[in-house]
């Protein structure tokens, strides 16, 4: 059976010259980077590439770039690492309500460590105004978290507005951003954004699960949540995990420099997906238009987001009813922007990569239509 | 030139089933175990899978093993969780002067949080005794934990003593064992050990760096270090590295069923080298006559370890001066046995992996004979 994958935002297929890179370092140039011998020379050097190539796709230098095991490490050692690290700054920590779990639950779980946390709810249009979100800052907030865009409805967040208007009332307030899902996809160097801190994750674009990085500005200051060897200059400990590392590089160079040519090709898939979801009975888009092309929303209304989603892969076809990580709950981030519930029940994520084409939208759109006589009888 | 790699305790090549399959899990079956669709389902049993491997090779049930990013992120889990989830069990936490620093390090952050921090000597002749380590504990003591197999000297610690022995003087005291160097070595039964936690990572035995696992006894508790998704029954959040996964059960599959068979192949290589040793000139065995086959650590006297090192590596020949995590730092493990200074700065480690071969152990003794005649010259 022919395979339609339109679950990009969950994980994507590893390019194949970074697969075969990681396969390569694997069983060849398997040096531990930390070994004084060539081997080891050879693996340090390997590191070296890698971090140029991700400070490449970041828009940064290289030595503000700090490798991890994925999206999560990198979100739970910005905020947790960097609020310990910033004990003086104050005691108030800032989010929006539609965060992934790796944001809220290090949130959440400082909030029992005795800090006071404020959560932003996002408009009911769908976007975080940055205006509002920043408004929430004063004296004594030592870190603002806030994604770049959001996993379930695409919507992209002003980042570097959010910055200004954040350092204006707060100079010393800490401003982290969750760029997971904007990572490769969309066009940002995070020292334009002139964020502090800087999440991002291998997985969701092109690169193997199990690697990730966090951005730091050079003057921003984070203690390590692991203890070990003097590894990624002290910050994250453990011999560095090189073939996905290597692997995580070379899909982010990759990514970064065919960024505007796969943007267009999204663009025309995305216009395309709107255009088939208006004249499709029942389907409402959730997401916002000026979201990010690679995520669509929407909902088939009358029809349970996990009896279509089975319904679909059945045929072949693999889309979300949500964030992965959420396995099927209901899910927060939409109840965050106050969806109806029929609404919320119905939502199906369908998230686009480069691989993707317009015969496959067409192909879900039959299988949708199919779907409401088929399930209904 | 030919490549004699006598460093394995640095890492390993990875098996090249292993590696096939996680290049397979990156572009072919690459689903997040998360998400509810066919390529979802598939993954997670794949995860299954891994886990019932790692459990065979650990000799425990596959719901007493977590996997994470590796040996550090296991000790430090062991270490920070296991206090944090026991704070009413004592102050007091136990360990030894030789751990690897990805013990160490988290048992002195402890000790910066109030903890009291009892540290015991290896005894002279090179072995950790059972009997006065665990007379350290008293019912204040809520952690002890000691290394199976010390990384450069290769002693081997009797940890199935130690917790009879720790149990008898504190029922509630956790146990853990750093079992890095010993995992797919030795013949041992998590379970059997009677530890409550026990520390294992993938590319010390021929699978991929980046990932590694967590034994926990069922009555075991643990707080997790990291928030965000379920993944891991809450104890180790973010999308399963599953390509990783998936090739360190493969390899620690393949690794438990010839044990037995690599064991007396190595003993006999370990055989071999001491003969070699005691007929080099200027050349002492620092390791125990009763450690592990796997590691020979040695003292060229009068020679730098880094001199011989790099002389050794222009001629192909891969050897360690000590812990690759430690980069060439005067190694603190020979210094808490209280080897002589010369001994530890002419100290080498030879580290051997199922690949090496008599042939590579002669070609090593042939250089270092050379060395002492050209490196004086």
């Amino acid at each position: 059976m022919r395979e339609i994958y339109l679950d990009n935002c969950a994980t994507t297929r590893v390019d194949r010259d970074a697969a075969e890179l990681a396969a390569h370092l694997m069983q060849s140039d398997y040096g531990n980077p930390s070994s004084l011998h060539k081997k080891g020379i050879e693996a340090e050097a390997r590191l070296t590439e890698a971090r140029r190539k991700l400070a490449f796709a970041l828009g940064c230098a290289p030595e503000a770039v700090y490798f991890t095991s994925g999206g999560t490490e990198s979100n739970n050692l910005a905020i947790l690492g960097a609020v310990s690290a910033n004990k003086r700054a104050g005691n108030t920590i800032i989010t929006t309500a539609w965060e992934h779990s790796a944001v809220l639950k290090p949130m959440r779980e400082l909030e029992g460590r005795g800090f006071t946390l404020k959560i932003a709810k996002p408009e009911p249009d769908g976007h975080i105004d940055a205006q509002k979100l920043a408004a929430l800052t004063d004296d004594d907030t030592v870190l603002i978290s806030c994604m770049m865009v959001n996993s379930e409805l695409g919507s992209i967040a002003d980042i570097e507005r959010l910055v200004r208007l954040v350092k204006q009332r707060n100079g010393k307030t800490i401003v982290h951003c969750d760029a997971v899902q904007g990572f490769g996809k969309l066009a940002f160097s995070a020292e334009k954004l002139g964020v502090d801190l800087l999440s991002v994750s291998g997985h969701k674009t092109y690169a193997p699960k199990g690697v990730g990085a966090l951005y730091m500005k050079k003057t921003a200051r984070v203690s390590p949540l692991l203890f070990g060897g003097g590894q990624e200059r002290q910050i994250r400990p453990g011999t560095e995990a090189l073939p996905l590392i290597a692997a995580f590089g070379l899909a982010a160079e990759t990514a970064r420099k065919n960024l505007d040519t796969n943007f267009a090709r999204i663009t025309a898939l995305f216009e395309h997906f709107v255009k088939k979801a208006a004249v499709t009975d029942n389907l409402c888009m959730n997401s916002p238009p000026d979201s990010t092309p690679y995520i669509c929303n929407v909902s088939l209304l009358g029809f349970r987001s996990e009896t279509v989603l089975h319904y679909l892969a059945a045929k072949g076809i693999y889309v979300s009813s949500g964030s992965a990580c959420g396995k099927g709950k209901p899910s927060h981030m939409l109840e965050a922007v106050g969806f109806p519930r029929e609404r919320m029940e119905s939502a199906l994520r369908i998230s686009f990569s480069k691989h993707n084409t317009t015969d496959e939208v067409d192909a879900l759109f039959e299988a949708l239509s199919r779907a409401q006589k088929e399930i209904k009888s």
